[in-house]
């Protein structure tokens, strides 16, 4: 299939569109961000890559981190992560501080904050410095060596960011937490911080798409029935309160953030990554979804 | 791949599994099966049949049934139909009802009983005979004429079924019912009672592995893209509170009724149903769920 | 103190209020009722009555009828009857579900909706005829013989109330309901189209002012120690979700309808009941509250 | 009425009971204090003083404090303050924090946590030394100069508070808190650990009973109209979820803290006040509201 005729051909059509979404603004540091940014890059299983617009521009992974933490956690952890955090569908945000709530301090599933904040936990147990384990995790991912924290983005998000701390404290509360919520937070805010390109990430997460092992630096990354399983988790959570609607149209398991982000996997093929910073109601690229939406399309692809 | 040996291989090591669940007991009728019958079916695009136990015998599709009811209302509502109920997970069932209520009668999604109503009530709107049209399709999906409804366990749903009228009265009262509640939950309560066995659910489902098209029948039943839609819908949505356990250890688009049953699709390649009258925690079937897993772990088959 | 000068003064200030509010429309036949309707009737202990406005008018006392059948229950079970309905404030309406569904179908007060369905279910199983005993324990309690149920607004409730349909199978559900949801709702949907005037009110509940007995009629309702009870579950609950607000500017335990009525009760002094079609945003009469608020300024009377 | 014989009488009755309730345990230094400690003071508004016990012995008032503090914010903010907090009862503590996401930040009313944490911001911002306002507030109205914070305890539950932490950031997320939620909370766990005697808080109460003024002091306190408001949230909102409950069997306005205390107001003649470190469920003090219901019923007082 020629992937760079259909990634060209989706730019033309998006370019078109007017309604943009609306650059993140909890976080002062993102919403400086210019809404007409635009890139994407498509990685095959025998690293191909095809790209289009600004695709080796930085920009804000936040919740896209959570996939590279959450690879971590597993290794760590193997199945007893799942008596921390659960692996279902949170339904709404409202819904998951009551869920929290009742389901006595385990969050619905690692993707939604409050999982997160247990998976962040988990990795500053393990390793001496958290911080730089997270880092080192992804460079040697994506065999680059730029990969950094933003410490603007860090720190604008450490000082407005009352809803992570109350969560961290809730589940503090609940005994779900071993270090204290703002060692959690810290690592929290900083993981979110992480800059990538989109050609970075789909270097990245290229193993997703290989059954585990990374064929750009010849590593096995985590076993294959953990990727199957990665995946399951990217597609019932990995797109916020629109996971089923994100399955509905895309058909691809993805992760996105509220830096305008999206990876989505295709398995045994390749990985998608978009980057536009104008979010939909959801909380995801409004762009960024509609390119995805249209490559499916073209090109009929889908697990389903 | 000898799909015969693997599935019995699977009932090998299911027979030898003690701990059999619990047959529903809810509706009396339904809690008069014994335990211990186990049948799967698996039946591939190219309508070749394998099979293990009392594949051929009759048992309650219960939710099962709702794929059907669900394939009709698509059919006749397009997309509008998503103006009238979701396609969301629903998280836990306890957080369905906040939902409905917080969401203005709107289910989050067409497999919570819920939103089944709702299919229902359109069904119920487009047919002058809503029961004989879902009988029709269902026969003319499988190819078979003794295709029918229970009217014990009809009957006996409908004398205990007090949630589902409240449900029903709860959705009238936010005007998304265009019939009498009673009408709906008579159509409801005669649907979930059809009976089918695990052979007759791999035909009438193939369409689902076979892009909308019915190899058996040589009929076209939904288009290539509302196939794909409704296998993303039963992967998120379609085994209670338990989709992204499901997904997580099964991998593949499912959908379970508290008859015991489970039909599962692997696109482009087969449907698999599994029958198994003891369920889980869940409302899923306890060996069907395990019966499912082992098949895809011997297999390696997963669409992640 | 000089009560029919207060009266007056209180009629003249709320007669100039152009805002009068909405009258009742979820049930057609109350929407009916005229907005300009203006009455209130204060009745002491020694049974003086002192009126203004149409106070021989009969309206339909809905909501304020579950004080009377209350008082029955409590006669009837005694204690017991905390074991099948709480005594607690509900919370917003939108919490009282969700509490039902948390506690197991026990509703949290006798006033809201849920916990009066309960009530009405108790009286039901004490009495051959139900219908027939409510309408006889008013009349006697008032020593008036034409209170009678409002047969076009129980059938008009009945044709429209899918919410209390829905509540009352919820509960049957939860096994809280001894009778029928049919026979309960029939019964419910007349106790609440009772007619009464104000001054039929304010004889039906001096006995809430008198320690349980009534000075018309010579005869001891029920203990001084239950009509305390009552008059503390009217404070905390008789007012829908503004009971806090209600204590806090009229100060006296009361009991609106959404007919527009409402009684409150000072001990050991009077009652005073008012009728004003037009609800507010809490549905309970809007220049009703302004009106009771504007009496307890002027005589600074309250139980605080 | 023989104040100090029913005093006597009650003391007798309690002393007999073996279940003593269980001593606060979530704050460390709280479950210190050995169980057996008993104290009652009963002060008429002509000052007469009532006790039995150890009623000179000071213990953590905790939530009690609240009512001093809500008094202090009613007088700075007046009718405003009702804008930033609510004054209905919260139905139960789940549903509060349920309730606190569907408002917007506005608590329920000012004696769940996280309406004080409100009614703390509102102190902090108009006095330059918050915590020195409210030490000397109490005492002025108590006429006594040994009221203090204990620091052990102010300590104790700020390093164990998870939970008031994630409140007070979830208010501040919403914009409802004009100071550092850091700030708030150490403000609000220095005002729960102020330490009073039995005597102590029948004193500084004392304007409750008495209209708004303090007869030992010869000062007014708050308005005769914001007196009786004050007592309708006691009453509707002062004992966490169990308010209905104590309208029902105690029928006095009533504040009570996790130390074991409570006070109870009986307007126009005394407030009574009880300490017994044991708790029931709902977190008021077992012996001392089994107490406060011995006494009423000795006396037959009661506001309904």
């Amino acid at each position: 299939m020629d992937y760079q005729k259909i990634l060209n051909e989706v730019y033309e059509e998006v370019k078109g569109i007017k309604e943009k979404g609306k650059v993140a603004d909890y976080i002062p540091e993102l919403s400086l961000v210019a809404n007409d940014n635009f890139a994407m890059a498509l990685r095959t299983v025998d690293n191909r890559l095809y790209t289009i617009g600004e695709s080796k521009k930085q920009f804000s992974t936040q919740s896209i981190s959570k996939l590279f933490t959450l690879t971590m956690a597993i290794n760590i952890e193997g199945k007893t992560l799942w008596k921390r955090v659960g692996k279902e569908p949170a339904g709404t945000s409202f819904n998951s501080l009551i869920q929290l709530e009742s389901e006595n301090g385990v969050p619905r599933n690692p993707f939604i904050n409050s999982g997160a904040l247990v998976v962040s936990d988990i990795i500053l147990s393990e390793y001496e410095n958290g911080k730089e384990s997270i880092l080192k995790f992804i460079r040697e991912l994506c065999n680059c060596e730029n990969i950094n924290f933003d410490e603007k983005v860090a720190k604008s998000e450490a000082e407005t960011g009352y809803r992570n701390v109350a969560l961290a404290n809730f589940i503090k509360d609940f005994n779900n937490l071993d270090n204290e919520p703002k060692d959690v937070l810290d690592f929290y805010f900083h993981q979110c911080s992480i800059a990538m390109s989109c050609e970075e990430l789909t270097a990245a997460t290229l193993f997703l798409a290989n059954q585990g092992y990374n064929p750009i630096t010849a590593k096995r990354i985590t076993s294959e029935s953990r990727t199957k399983r990665l995946n399951s988790i990217l597609l019932t959570c990995g797109t916020y309160d629109a996971a089923g609607d994100f399955a509905f149209r895309v058909g691809l398991p993805s992760k996105s953030g509220v830096g305008g982000g999206i990876v989505a996997i295709m398995p045994h093929q390749f990985v998608i990554s978009v980057w536009s910073p104008g979010l939909d109601y959801h909380g995801n690229s409004l762009l960024g979804l509609k390119a995805l939406e249209l490559f499916t399309e073209k090109t009929d692809i889908s697990i389903f």
